[in-house]
């Protein structure tokens, strides 16, 4: 068994436009993503789209290297957060046998 | 793009519970939460609740400092572990553009 | 309030065999687990499996200490790696009051 150390990025917003930035993540280099209904509460949603309480979003989580995990967070902040309410935030994590999670093995 | 160190604050619980919980987080200073169905199965809830076998439950997070971390982690550890089903866990992340779930920014 | 330092093990894959690893994961030492359906896509998958596009498939997580994590981890590489479209990482966390999840406690 080997352990690599990756990065854990995980991107929640209106589901709306979940599906293109896991798409986006896909072509910048993750080798896979999952995505998961969640409710959200946030001052962003209710100050940015006026959704007040609980609202139906997605939780969307990739295991990629750093750069990738740059580019994938560089995308997301750029085109989504000033018009969506999204947040993104990243994690170290330890990949078991995590060759394949490299885009140079894909 | 910058990268702020902040907190994610894991509850995971019976559902009666976890939305009182999730409010209560905002009243301690999260900006926002995210709240989702899963399965779960422990000894906690095999011994406190009489549940055997897998029960439905909920987990929750919040994306929070260190200060507003431990303080919902005493109201969960302080007001529900002796009578719920209950566990609560912290871990680093780094959120992207993060200014918005500092509590002064709300 | 107390903070242990454990791990938290999340296993991605085919639903069919998630439930027989949670239970597995018990044998060897969890005191519990949660399981959660997600959208999956990967190459893993897409190889493997023959599997396009997005598939229906379950995250499980265990907070075990470390000895357990390897177990874990060890069962799932050696066990599923090679024919199922399953992957595994841990990452570091921090449990409240966390004395409940060491298999000597339980």
């Amino acid at each position: 068994m080997q352990l690599y150390p990756l990065k854990l990025v995980t991107v929640v917003g209106e589901s709306i436009v979940m599906h293109d930035i896991a798409q986006r993540g896909l072509k910048l280099g993750a080798s896979g993503y999952t995505l998961a209904e969640v409710i959200g509460e946030g001052s962003r949603s209710a100050r940015n789209v006026g959704v007040s309480g609980e609202a139906k979003t997605m939780k969307l989580e990739f295991i990629v290297p750093m750069d990738v995990a740059v580019k994938i967070s560089l995308h997301v902040s750029t085109d989504y957060f000033e018009h969506y309410a999204i947040m993104a935030w990243m994690s170290d994590v330890h990949v078991v046998r995590g060759q394949s999670y490299y885009p140079d093995s894909k």
